[in-house]
């Protein structure tokens, strides 16, 4: 965790202790620096949308029609996003989505961390929280697509490449 | 199609013509050696789960609970179901389905096909039934997580295998 120190992770629903502005899961604190700062979690999938497009052109991805992306949420199995809160302000630092069968299968997609807060083990604690919502629901297959750059980023947290030879492949319109 | 003919594959939710036990949607023909026999494609999703698993025994599959089956069926975004209509009577010969956000991507999962009806090219016009059906959804993103053994086939169908490096990953609890 970096220099986050991890307080609360087992909570199904806890509420910042501090205030009630925002009603998260797992909540980090920095611990020397700031403490008054904590990070975070919640599977609330209403969204300020903009926020999110905001979150998403930080990390250069290409805008997609906000018609759709609202539609994605609202049939995506598990949406996490992941928040710095500073006494009463909260900011959108990363996201992460999931569709499943809610049976068998998950494939996650959409993982952004705002550069600004990468390499201080954030987005390893985002994935984390979302492998474990994912197995709370007793998912037990658990998927993703990686691009090259993020390949070992993954393989840390125990994903596994190409497993007995299975391969990822994809069908785009021509 | 091999010596398959197609005989309708526009029409929306076509009932087979000679008679109405089956509300199918893609209609194959047997040419010359059995006219009265139809292959017939079906979105239902309220499959007997019997007729199912006996399917997948089949092609060798490890059995899974029912109450999982049923539930990752109702959870998905398609099921597609492949049937040999001969008359009255009709045999599940085929099934495919997909997860999706509904907007940008879909999963494929679970794609059979009964081994007495393989090499026929009825794999690929379920596959091909199944890709117009998530375009028709504006679905551009379709992915799956193919066996080493059938990659080739999933190739000649369009699937890309790693695109710009694009790697599927797995991850699976202890």
């Amino acid at each position: 965790m970096g220099f986050w120190k991890k307080l609360l992770n087992n909570s199904a629903a806890a509420t910042a202790p501090q205030d009630n502005i925002f009603e998260g899961d797992m909540i980090i604190t920095k611990r020397e620096t700031a403490p008054e700062t904590r990070i975070c979690f919640s599977t609330q999938r209403e969204l300020d949308l903009y926020e999110l497009e905001e979150l998403c052109d930080r990390v250069g991805w290409a805008r997609r029609p906000l018609r759709k992306v609202r539609k994605a949420l609202q049939h995506s199995f598990l949406v996490v996003s992941m928040w710095e809160v500073r006494g009463k302000s909260k900011r959108l630092i990363g996201f992460a989505r999931a569709t499943s069968d809610h049976a068998f299968n998950a494939t996650i997609w959409d993982v952004v961390v705002d550069p600004e807060y990468q390499s201080k083990g954030l987005g390893k604690a985002l994935m984390k929280y979302l492998i474990k919502k994912l197995r709370g629901e007793d998912i037990s297959n658990i998927t993703l697509f990686a691009d090259p750059g993020v390949i070992d980023f993954y393989r840390r947290l125990g994903f596994m490449l190409d497993p007995e030879g299975i391969k990822g492949m994809f069908w785009y319109p021509d």
